[in-house]
């Protein structure tokens, strides 16, 4: 008998929803902290901190995985069915993710918030305008944009130079021939002709600060910092200096608050914020895992890209700003990947290669390594498809007991929360049993060089970090303005350890070049970049939005 | 004793709202019917029109102005009022308004829903995101736009002529700079280089078309029908030749929704909707409009610029779109509006100057004129202001009984709805004791010349309508796509009856020059513009924006 496996969208379509008012009640939160979104979406009021300052904080779960390949690993969905596997053995957990964005679902995705029986729903709504974060950070974005070229306009009183304006636009649509622009075009009354381009609003450094922000106090004064342009003299031209980090605040005084929603099971999930995870740092908004750690025993969250990139960044820069301490690390990978990895192409995956899964295990070991160089528990979670042979699963068992690693493979996807039984099992009893002794990659106070440095080789494996003359340029010039005691957040593909996409596994004796290095001082990182990172994607040949369609009864169709 | 005024937003910050939820019930508005954003705005579901089908609808009045001047007239603030004190007198009434736009906010004004104490609240987030439905209508039309530039990019089989594409892109901000762009540079993957501009949402279409739409399957219907550029042969491009409306309709299943808020004295209003008056129509929703029609005894409802325009669009363009057959129309003035249409110096306006008003009353008389046209009863209200001498009141009276027409001086403003009984009551003792005998002023099936001539010679009394070269081509072209059946959408300025904005009063002997025609063939009118419109606003030396601010506290200021 064949069985039809339903698509994402008719799963979360036929799911049964609990009010959302009722999961914020029945997790400690009260009436009156709970901002309605329709019934099954709410901001939750950020005064909740001050009621549950003295509760403590549940434990801090990171998701994260081995270097992404086509045949896919299922982050978010481990994420999602960890979570829920979690309830189901009786363990209070609530998890956190990044909002998705608008643009793509119109492209190649068509929309994204877990998959199968893992998922957050409803689904169509958090693809869509959701709570309308998203169109918050456009338009504070924007809001600065046309400050900027009307301060021009307007006399220029501060000296800027239209050729070194560094903040762009933004709009949260893939649009590539938005991507280099000329504006102020058609004579006097529309300003002063200039280069500028636009990039897709989770490109925007709002979104970056809003996930590093304590409250919107500090998001206002994380604006204000923001550099947008440079004078004639070459001074760094901030926010503050337009003066309009208040407006931006006010455009922002509801997206700062976390969204709930929750899964298919009904375990709470908050989605707030999702900054890139190459030029930004690529997790939620600090906000919500802290609100998460207040009402769970076991918070769940996820970074962007491999742990290469997601995972050093969640350590080194969300969690020394937040104050974080994890718990334990969940490092998800499939045997397909690992097959990848080791060298089978995309259409030979279905067939059995122990060979190839042992080589390209190298590329998890190194992950797992890593991940205990800040002092941490590893679990791996291995999402398990049809075409995984027994002696494969034995293979990669007996490989992760070699280098002492739990291992659980699980079936969310086909299952929900009771196809992951075995590795929420077997994550509270690392948790339970091992203390994290959890501790920084690198200083601070090193200088960028050095801070690049200690990650390309410590964590990339590289010989060490060639800096073209622009970059260290660009250095010099943040060591100029003081302002290099601040984190890294390294821009590199997430295919490869290294800073060439088509190597994969566990490469050696290679050198990563940084071309640009880029100031955000708002957000408060500095942004290291290895190759060109395209921040405004394109439509594909017959986009997703060719396919999305609603009908009179108020069915969507075409979204995944 | 001097008695300090405060400012619209502390009226506004300082009113007792009641949750909108209650107001719902209250107004026979069932509770699933409700979807709630925070506790006091929301948006009400469609499927209430199926319930109410057989409830008979109230009288639909609306309010509408002489011709704007610098001197203020307060078309808005007399709504709001109307309805409090229609409900002051045991009728029930509720109020249906247009959405702001976000980016004038932050530019001259920072901010509009009426004002004093008849007032729409919550005014900070009425002024900011709202409900979403302006950024559903940007993403929605920049979606549009990014299929345009994919198509071109992918291979053009459609043979759009990058040259005339008539679909700029939307932002919701006051942006000069944007105006006039050039896309598509930088190289092949960034696609063909083309000029384009960037109007602010409220001018595209997809606002005009949903404020005329009956629900969503008619809207996503007037969105495969925009014409969105033209073959090099000259032929139209279409939304639905590029198969997106499905993903618009999608975008905008919840923006179609109408909103519910409050007046300060807790009267129902339908925020929902809000066109340019110029090259749009310059009315909230249609489906507001139904919603208040079945919900209330007396629904009113206001239209944009003066009678001129506002009313005339209101009665031939929503009206025949609708269905609706006006009970009343209120005209707004106040006596220095009046005075200023008389010739008199906005400095000099607080001196009594009977003369200037009795020759400033011939713009108010034509309005009536007009008005009465359209076979609908009218009702003069004035906005009291301390300068209005004893003498100058008793000679509006006397101008007034000369032209038989009622005449009520308000304090709404001042005093809320308790300003606005007199009004009220006379409003009501209009509306019982008239037969309205409402016709359009044109037949639909007139040539554009013609109905464009009907409304210059019938309601601008100019000697007729000249059309350039280039409008006769334009018009042409319309006729041989077989779309020159739908009604006119002038695009004139709103300060004179005439295509001059200086020429105050009750100007004679003049003509109209028509310059450019559009197809809006989505929204379903045809634009007839006679000057230069700007679509784009630009933002001043000091911008509002400077003075917005939010504290810890989240109090807002510097919105009004």
């Amino acid at each position: 008998m064949e069985v039809r496996v339903p698509s994402d969208i008719e799963i979360a379509q036929s799911a049964k929803l609990k009010p959302i008012m009722d999961i914020a009640k029945d997790w400690g939160i009260e009436e009156d902290e709970v901002e309605l979104y329709g019934k099954y979406k709410a901001k939750i009021s950020l005064d909740i901190f001050k009621r549950l300052k003295d509760k403590p904080n549940g434990k801090l779960i990171l998701v994260t995985a081995i270097n992404p390949t086509p045949a896919g690993e299922g982050k978010s969905t481990t994420t999602v069915g960890l979570g829920q596997a979690l309830n189901k053995i009786g363990k209070k957990a609530i998890i956190a993710l990044r909002e998705p964005s608008l643009g793509p679902v119109f492209g190649v995705k068509g929309g994204a918030a877990g998959g199968g029986y893992a998922q957050v729903v409803p689904m169509e709504d958090i693809n869509l305008h959701f709570t309308g974060d998203m169109h918050a950070i456009t338009a504070a974005h924007n809001l600065v944009s046309a400050a900027i070229d009307n301060h021009i306009h307007q006399g220029n009183t501060l000296g800027i130079d239209p050729r070194q304006i560094v903040w762009k636009r933004v709009l949260d649509m893939n649009d590539r021939a938005l991507r280099q622009i000329v504006v102020g075009l058609g004579g006097k009354a529309n300003g002063f002709p200039r280069e500028d381009g636009f990039m897709i609003t989770v490109a925007s450094e709002v979104m970056a600060a809003l996930c590093l922000a304590s409250d919107l106090m500090d998001l206002k004064e994380r604006f204000a910092r923001m550099v947008v342009a440079y004078t004639y003299d070459g001074k760094p031209v901030t926010i503050r200096d337009l003066n309009v980090q208040g407006a931006m605040a006010v455009l922002m005084k509801d997206a700062i608050k976390p969204n709930l929603v929750q899964t298919l099971e009904n375990t709470p999930a908050l989605i707030h914020g999702g900054p890139f995870a190459n030029i930004a740092h690529g997790a939620n908004s600090i906000i919500a895992t802290k609100l998460g750690l207040k009402l769970a025993d076991y918070l769940v969250t996820e970074a962007g890209f491999g742990a290469d990139l997601g995972a050093e960044k969640f350590f080194d820069i969300v969690c020394r700003y937040a104050g974080f301490r994890p718990d334990a690390v969940v490092i998800v990978a499939t045997i397909r990947a690992l097959k990848m990895h080791g060298g089978v192409a995309k259409q030979d995956l279905s067939k059995e290669n122990l060979e190839a899964l042992e080589k390209g295990f190298e590329n998890l070991e190194r992950h797992v390594e890593n991940v205990r160089k800040f002092g941490l528990p590893v679990l791996v979670a291995i999402n398990r498809f049809v075409s995984d042979t027994e002696a494969e699963i034995e293979l990669l068992h007996k490989l992760c007991q070699k280098i002492n690693v739990e291992v659980s493979l699980n079936e969310v996807w086909a299952k929900g929360g009771e196809g992951g039984i075995d590795m929420a099992n077997k994550l509270v009893n690392l948790v339970e049993n091992n203390k994290p002794n959890f501790n920084y990659l690198y200083d601070i106070n090193l200088s960028i060089v050095e801070k690049v440095n200690k990650i390309a080789k410590e964590i990339y494996r590289a010989n060490g970090a060639t800096f073209t003359a622009q970059a260290m340029k660009q250095v010099q010039k943040i060591e100029e303005l003081g302002l290099d005691k601040l984190p890294i957040c390294m821009a590199k593909t997430q295919y490869s350890f290294s800073d060439n996409p088509s190597l994969l596994g566990a490469p050696k004796d290679f050198d990563i070049t940084v071309k640009e290095v880029r100031l955000s001082a708002g957000a408060g990182f500095i942004v290291v970049l290895t190759g060109d990172i395209m921040t405004m994607p394109g439509l594909p040949k017959v986009p997703a939005a060719e396919k999305i369609d609603i009908d009179e009864n108020g069915n969507i169709v075409g979204l995944f």
